[in-house]
């Protein structure tokens, strides 16, 4: 198509409240348009990439027996009282009564839709396994939409579910999602991208990975061993501590300790180091606002995320009134009154430590767990750190870095089809539960994901499988009539073989001419001039500048196809 | 793919809720899955069909220039304020409120959508015309969804919208849409469409057009001239009445008709036809439930949709109380009090008819309306009729059938453009509003149409351009090696071209085998069986058995290569 007919403007500011790259590309060459707190609409050019990326999606889920169905967007809050999923899930889901006060939803995830759809198919082993998938729109209504389109309350996604009669079956066609995951990626152009072990949260299941591109303005943190291939997201990532004091064995003593309320002031204070002293972090229940503490070593922070899948319900931080009980600044494990408490492992054992005293302006040293706090229970509620010990090779070479979410996976179990009463029959004629898988990626997320990971100041590099179009022609001087006769000719040659291409024959300068192709990020760039007509020639460079050179006009046709179909092998 | 991993069961037994054909032989072959009232899930046999249907839909608005974009389902209420529909229309638009108490909607139409994406960037006339479309889901919370797919909740529509400089512009491109839909629908097997004049209703604009399917299970009625090429939906189309009375003047004369409420009671009682006596009914505003009394002939009936068009609000059939000075069953125009009203086109002249006396239990007799009811308005308020009068021949040919609006376009007008202030400057530099048009199809509704027009008892006749495979290949006995060995070869060689093959090689009968292809209507059906294979042939048949034929088993691949290439053809 001619680019002067392409919908949408081009601007070279960058725009105030875009903080990531992609964000504030995306925006600058009308790819999208704000239209509400996380809700965009696409314009031309990114629907253009958002097809093909629904494409490779399609075809790397057909090729693992994938078949695409289509869920409804609003669902009946009666499928989610099944799971229970509509009680225990948070402000994120949302609901609404229609006109007849039936109360719907919008789905944010489609396991109830898939076990509705498949209940009655499944009733015999002969049926699995079998997969379904769609790409539909979800809507989730997220507290923080940030960063264009990194995390947006509304988005279009691919969500595909597996059907298995035994976990050694999930487990083959698990791997099987994986790769199909690691094409998807690679084919987008994003063939960096790393899987990590993951939190399953919300979904159920223990098994789960999320595919990561590393990237500075990633909002995940994820933990890599430098030196095993060990790979988790900070969330789900095991923390593990060496539990010894460095200092001497000590009797309990309650010392006071004047507005010392923070670690960093009580270890100043008394002269101990971090990893000397206990860190406490009150939380209360959202059910019934009861408090909960979570200790851990002074140099460690607390997981939430682990906490909350020990306490297997919602809390939040606390507000510590009179009446609480609770002394903030002072709160200690030992005779701890007025909430329940838990310990982190890097605790256990540990002979020598200050803690609160649980009274204004007290805290005790030489705190000895063993001691002093007999019976106790130890968890893993820290979060790992840089430096720290690796869980598979036990060096200690943990590094933490940031990461996008650009896909996951997870293993369900039965959460869905026991809660919903999903059953086959086995070749016995016995009763049992099919096991469940479920892959999604986030499509719109996918195409920024690109875009951060591929790009320079003046805009997207599209990998060629997933560009608006594969070929920018650029006609300088189109009041030239050789020069526009030359490019005219090249523009219905490309279009009559089927290249996917974009002309543009505007009579404006060369600066706003490259300057509307970088930000549309075309792979090839063909261009014609009257300095190089003189000479029979014309210009093919790429996006990305690998390419640079002048060939003769007559050439330019083939030369431009064959680099097409290069690139579209990489 | 192996119709045993084919998603969905197939069912003998029509469903009992299931009152039109289509619906039953969706549910029958598992194409769509009942989710709540008006939402279904879309199984993978009518996914394949809808993909298809969109992507013919996608090439032929990309023909005319059509640029494809994407919207929100869920919009902020504040759009719809700006454009006054979000107080305008009425409890299909559902309203919600999101986590930060902001009122949002499910979008179930897109200009607001449409001008939001594109005020900013057509303030040059230079950048006209331009036409920007989407194939999204939709929800319009529908008091009475029915029929399957027919009449849903939730459903993917392409929806259009084309932005012009000038009416003759509009004009020209309206054109070129019509002549666009009419390929779509000859493309997806619905060549029978037809357009026919349309109300506009909530949309604004005047000009508009449904696509109705003529067909008795259809909502819609239409008004088809049998004479000239007349046609037009019943709300739309003019009544024209002969006004003339057929009996002598005579004076106004109030007469006592106990008991005689209806037109049919009074006009028995008192010895007149119909078209000689004047009918009543009554309404109240939605907005203060004030009465409105609409009148036309005893013959006739009120359109309440033209009625709306000219008062310009929403009204419901009135509860006449007590206090409200009407008098049920005797309302006439002479002397009514209590209530605005308006008369009917076919009333006027009229010299001699019975109305209501406005009291208890009396009729007037001799209402001669010039010479009683001075200064009188009439409006054409009443619907047209079969034997009617055409308003473009004149002829007395109308004739009334149904239909299934399977598309409609409209000229819009500037109504969202001046509401939402949208601008252009044209070549003086004067400031003016773009003039839109818009174009919808429901992808699920055509599908659904399609079935509905071409099936028979045991199936779906798909149409090769959007059935769910090309080639339903049945291998009977497939415990037979030599036979099974020949269908396995056809598969292969199938697949390997390209072809959509759906292969039946299950141990059935040939009873279920052939009622399931029936249900799942590919156009071309390849059987191998052990009796044909023996004389070295296997059949080939059509799914409509317009083809029927054995072929030599080394030419069968060529063969229905060659029947498939000619189907897509049609």
């Amino acid at each position: 198509m001619k680019l002067e007919k392409l919908i949408g403007d081009r601007f070279k500011e960058k725009p105030a409240d875009c903080v990531i790259d992609s964000h504030a590309l995306m925006v600058r060459g009308s790819y999208i348009k704000h239209v509400a707190n996380g809700i965009f609409s696409s314009y031309t050019i990114l629907r253009r990439i958002t097809r093909k990326i629904e494409q490779i999606i399609r075809e790397e889920m057909d090729a693992i027996d994938g078949q695409e169905v289509l869920f409804p967007v609003v669902l009946p809050a009666s499928l989610w009282q099944e799971s229970g999923r509509f009680e225990s899930v948070g402000a994120e889901l949302l609901r609404f009564t229609d006109r007849n006060k039936s109360q719907m939803l919008l789905g944010m995830t489609h396991e109830e839709a898939a076990v509705q759809l498949v209940r009655e198919y499944g009733v015999s082993y002969a049926k699995y396994p079998f997969m379904i998938y769609q790409i539909q729109t979800k809507f989730r209504d997220e507290a923080r939409p940030r960063g264009g389109l990194i995390r947006v309350r509304e988005f279009t996604m691919k969500d595909a579910y597996s059907f298995h009669t035994s976990q050694q079956d999930l487990d083959e066609y698990y791997k099987k999602a994986h790769r199909a995951y690691e094409k998807i990626f690679e084919r987008a152009g994003l063939g960096q991208t790393v899987s990590v072990a993951s939190d399953s949260g919300m979904m159920g299941g223990s098994v789960s990975h999320e595919f990561m591109l590393l990237c500075p303005i990633g909002e995940d943190s994820i933990v890599i061993c430098n030196s095993c291939d060990y790979r988790a997201n900070l969330e789900a990532a095991e923390c593990i501590a060496e539990n010894e004091n460095r200092i001497a064995l000590a009797e309990l003593k309650k010392v006071k300790t004047p507005g010392q309320k923070t670690i960093e002031d009580v270890c100043n204070y008394l002269g101990l180091p971090a990893e000397n002293s206990c860190k406490a972090v009150v939380y209360q229940k959202n059910k019934d606002d009861k408090y909960v503490v979570a200790f851990t070593r002074g140099d460690l922070d607390i997981s939430e995320t682990k906490l909350r899948n020990i306490l297997k319900e919602e809390f939040h931080p606390a507000v510590i009134t009179a009446e609480s009980g609770l002394t903030a600044g002072y709160i200690g494990p030992y005779n701890l009154k007025g909430a329940e408490f838990y310990l982190d492992n890097s605790l256990k054992g540990i002979n020598n430590i200050c803690c609160g005293a649980n009274e204004e302006e007290y805290h005790y040293t030489g705190l000895n767990m063993e001691r002093d706090l007999t019976d106790a229970k130890y968890f893993d509620i820290s979060k790992a750190q840089s430096g720290g010990i690796c869980p598979v090779c036990g060096k200690k070479e943990l590094a933490v870095s940031r990461g996008i979410e650009v896909g996951n996976i997870f293993q369900l179990g039965t959460k869905y089809t026991k809660s919903m009463n999903m059953q086959f029959a086995d070749e016995n004629g016995q009763l049992n539960y099919p096991i469940m898988g479920c892959y999604g990626i986030g499509v719109g997320r996918l195409a920024a994901s690109v875009c951060e990971a591929r790009h320079d100041d003046y805009g997207p590099i599209w990998p060629m499988a997933i560009a608006p179009w594969q070929v920018h022609l650029c006609c300088m001087r189109a009041d030239d009539a050789q020069v526009k006769a030359a490019a005219d000719e090249m523009y219905e040659k490309l279009l009559s073989s089927g290249t996917e291409v974009i002309y543009d024959d505007r009579l404006v300068s060369a600066g706003v001419m490259f300057s509307d192709a970088d930000l549309l990020g075309v792979p090839v760039r063909v261009i014609f001039s009257p300095r190089n007509m003189k000479e029979g020639l014309c210009e093919i460079v790429t996006r990305d500048k690998t390419v640079s050179k002048k060939v003769k006009t007559d050439e330019a046709y083939d030369a431009v196809r064959a680099l097409v179909a290069e690139l579209l092998q990489r």
